[in-house]
């Protein structure tokens, strides 16, 4: 799974009529910098997810891609290779919190 | 999924007898750049496509890929790991639309 | 799918029984620039895919990656996850044939 | 399969309801370096995998990706796409001792 | 499928069961040079890859990923998305031999 951020969301009407009714969000790739492991650095990767969790703007989300992102109730037969599995609440390095979502 | 910005199309007459008669579109993956989120950028990866939606060059368009990319009526059986799951009609990023389809 | 210019074949004597007497050619990943949309280039990423469509040295042929690639009638219970689906005769980036194979 | 090394873990609440339960960890990937086949190198890229092996930080552990990560006793069903298949107690290069698990 | 060099090996004891007893090897990508194609470049990219054909260091292999690594004998059940195919005896680009294995 990868660490992305949700920063937009995408509309489309002419789609293949199976997900129809998926939201599909923007998000963009995050990683840990190998050299500070405390800092959390936006990529230039952008994906586009499905979503069933209501995740918002600015929120940390968990992707995963590929043939699981169909091991959801809502995507089991749709043409899709990419799903929020989780709304991330915090993360540690350490013992140092580099991440905590606002409550 | 990813964007890609569809650029043209491939002719291809020695084919896989399964494939015959799918129509293959050239798209430039597109990203949204990391320090500037109103900015949508062409890369320099290239992928080919299938498409049943009837998208058209300048077009921005959702593509699944890998073993999803069979999940829709037209590709079940093919040999085809990329297809257009929908043609992008707007994009917003906060409350800025960073990209509408001409109407 | 990726473009793949077929640049040598390799030999393999030891090898898993199943994919014995198939063809192993040396292809490179092509992309479109972004920058330029006629030029098209020779990426440093090399792959070796599988081919039952008689390609020979210099042809462009599109691949197909992962699970997808075992869906045709040779491929079904290799362990392989490349074959060429297709040798291109032509690509068009708007009006313009950037490609054209040699008759 | 790669090498990742432990660097931390991740609390997510709102998840998919499959996935609750499983313990979340965030690996850095680990390249050799072409130039110099001793030094072990942290990546830029960050990943999310499961765990049941109980690896902990600092550990080198083996990731497996895609569909293959759901082929372990408790991921059959998870829309998962990387699992901890094996903790890593010594890598050699040549016939010189490149890590070493603290016992 | 990918070029890979066999550069060490993986001694991992706390491992998922089905692997147990599976030889782990490290190999570094290759790549042909696009501006030079008689030259074959290591590059970055470490795997870790299984090894049922008895490779051994400085050997060149052939490596599938993905979910069709498991289609060999050995595979079909393993949390695994490496394996190595053939062992390369020979590479040709045009009518060069850029690769032959010591015999």
């Amino acid at each position: 799974m990868f660490i992305g951020k949700v920063t937009g969301s995408i509309v489309s009407t002419q789609k293949i009529a199976s997900v129809k009714g998926s939201k599909l969000l923007l998000v963009q790739a995050l990683n840990v910098k190998a050299d500070d492991p405390t800092a959390l650095v936006e990529t230039n990767r952008t994906a586009v997810v499905l979503d069933y969790l209501g995740a918002g703007e600015g929120d940390l989300v968990l992707v995963t891609q590929g043939s699981s992102a169909r091991l959801t109730d809502w995507t089991k037969t749709l043409p899709a290779d990419a799903v929020i599995i989780g709304i991330i609440d915090a993360m540690q390095i350490g013992h140092k919190e580099i991440y905590k979502k606002d409550a």
